[in-house]
């Protein structure tokens, strides 16, 4: 069994910068046709000078690939509308951290209500650039996203012709929320899809599978099985693939992050193969997120096949999902 | 300030055997008059030689100090009426494991209800030997014990006149079946009345706090403390203190488990000074375990002060609760 794909799309993604950022870059580019690239790194990208250099080290980490990094600012609520507008070439949203909530979001916006804020979510409305949350509250570890809920449907309604990507969702309650507001999107990862608390947690602790949001409850899972595989017009796939060195995974005081980008088509096709829905694996991984983001990609043909392979147990010094494990689709060719 | 414990009493502790033995043994023996020693070795103790034999072992890595080691059998339903009667001098309660839950407890029963086991719950009745149950379901590993309860209740009244101790109970749900049940009796580790499981996976993912079961929800730990504090008549302290070496803590497939036993008393004291129950503090760590087990221990004095003491990064290869760190109580003398 094959299935070929038209530029898969990983609408949201984690490549760091310098020695890792040459690990990882090529493993997304090889598979991807683009992909929207997180701002946070240390510090974070809020200048377009640091825009466009962080872009030039991607594609240059690259190399010959067809890939192109959809690029973003952090959010700051210094931002204005002269700003803005110059930038709006160059970016294909901005990334708002709740503060302190991931992995380097120390920087993020804390008081989620205030008038500088409103100034720049009103500029990015009439400049129709999309808003993307890592929406978290600072409440206890199961409940951060289910409690961050009213800040979304707050903005949806303050600012009804900005788009918001709730980005990786993990609950129910989130799904629900789509329903609810036509300017209310979302991401979803492949680990997501595929885990609860109980990988992480519920046999031996497992540091690979520890990411942010947390891995929640079985009914959470199934509500973002329910839309992803039926490749609902609102989610898009995107990875969260947030590689650390093994020694920051395997440690006292465990990074958050699963490093998914590699094996990511394969196991969505495999997932997708096992529920019988590999029809609608297109829609999830790409066409959607051109709708909503408004974006045609670079052409990219990757064919996967239902054919054994054994996920490698590092990629440099990131140690992927199911490292070592045999999983049943392959790729078989990218063009 | 200073508190005076009169034989503190550790009323579910891991021993473990060999090298660890003789690491963590004396450390509990220090600052405790008797302890319930879990049998859950590999293989576990399942016979009375091997119950000698381990009390044996214990004592001998003790030396000194004054320390009774309270002894018990693996639970199987197998053991009968004869068995049981010859048994019951040399330990005071069973161990039931339903099979596959807890480290070491691969050998555990699985079915709950079957003619054998009631054969044995029976005779334990018969001769009043106390039921220590860890009560787990095989569900989402935050609805484990929950959904043991019913489990619970069941065996309260089929065996009316068998005490059974809810071991290290973690939910406010275990603590409200307390009180239906006249036959229902807890212990409470002390982990689990200062962390839920954000501070297990809230910020970075911290192995050294990882047990089974794992720590709940804020309102759990609440209900908790609720009954700890107020040194109810119906729970215990029960350190579940469970000690493995750093490299199996701090991997990939981390071991469950968290070493408290030698900084139980400070950390118990601090935490009952912080809530002005500093008073309630001996009946919660030895006068209710004397009156549920009908048990008189060893005297021993232990003298606690309100001094700062820095807890060791390690004991031997374990790394305990709040290495490194200042707690605001420390030991003064035993005596």
């Amino acid at each position: 069994m094959q299935i070929t794909l038209n530029s898969p799309l990983d609408m949201h993604l984690h490549l760091r910068d310098k020695e890792m950022l040459k690990t990882v870059a090529p493993l997304s580019a090889h598979t991807f046709a683009a992909a929207i690239i997180m701002p946070n790194l240390v510090p974070p990208v809020t200048t377009l000078h640091e825009v466009l250099a962080y872009k030039k080290r991607i594609l240059e980490a690259v190399g010959d690939e067809v890939f192109e990094p959809l690029m973003t600012l952090f959010f700051k609520d210094s931002y204005d509308y002269a700003f803005l507008e110059e930038a709006k070439p160059y970016i294909s949203g901005i990334k708002l951290y709740p503060a302190g909530i991931t992995t380097n979001s120390e920087g993020g916006v804390s008081a989620i209500e205030s008038a500088a804020l409103s100034m720049t979510l009103t500029a990015m409305s009439d400049l129709e650039i999309p808003l993307l949350i890592h929406g978290e509250s600072d409440g206890f570890v199961m409940d951060r996203e289910k409690e961050f809920i009213p800040v979304y449907e707050e903005l949806a309604r303050q600012f009804p012709n900005l788009k918001i990507i709730m980005e990786h969702i993990t609950t129910k309650e989130s799904v629900a929320a789509l329903e609810r507001h036509e300017n209310l999107y979302a991401t979803i990862t492949l680990h997501h899809l595929l885990i609860t608390l109980d990988e992480v947690a519920g046999g031996m602790l497992q540091p690979h599978l520890f990411c942010k949001p947390i891995a929640k409850r079985p009914e959470d899972r199934e509500a973002l099985l329910s839309v992803a595989l039926s490749a609902h017009p609102k989610v898009m796939f995107g990875s969260d693939s947030a590689p650390h060195p093994q020694h920051a995974k395997e440690s006292c005081g465990c990074a958050a992050g699963v490093f998914t980008a590699p094996v990511a088509l394969p196991l969505l096709a495999q997932l997708f193969d096992a529920h019988g829905k590999l029809d609608n694996l297109q829609t999830f991984v790409s066409d959607n997120a051109q709708i909503i983001y408004g974006y045609t990609p670079p052409v990219k043909e990757v064919t996967l096949e239902k054919k054994p392979f054994t996920v490698p147990e590092k990629y440099g010094e990131v140690v992927p999902m199911y490292a070592g494990e045999e999983i049943k689709w392959s790729i078989r060719s990218v063009k």
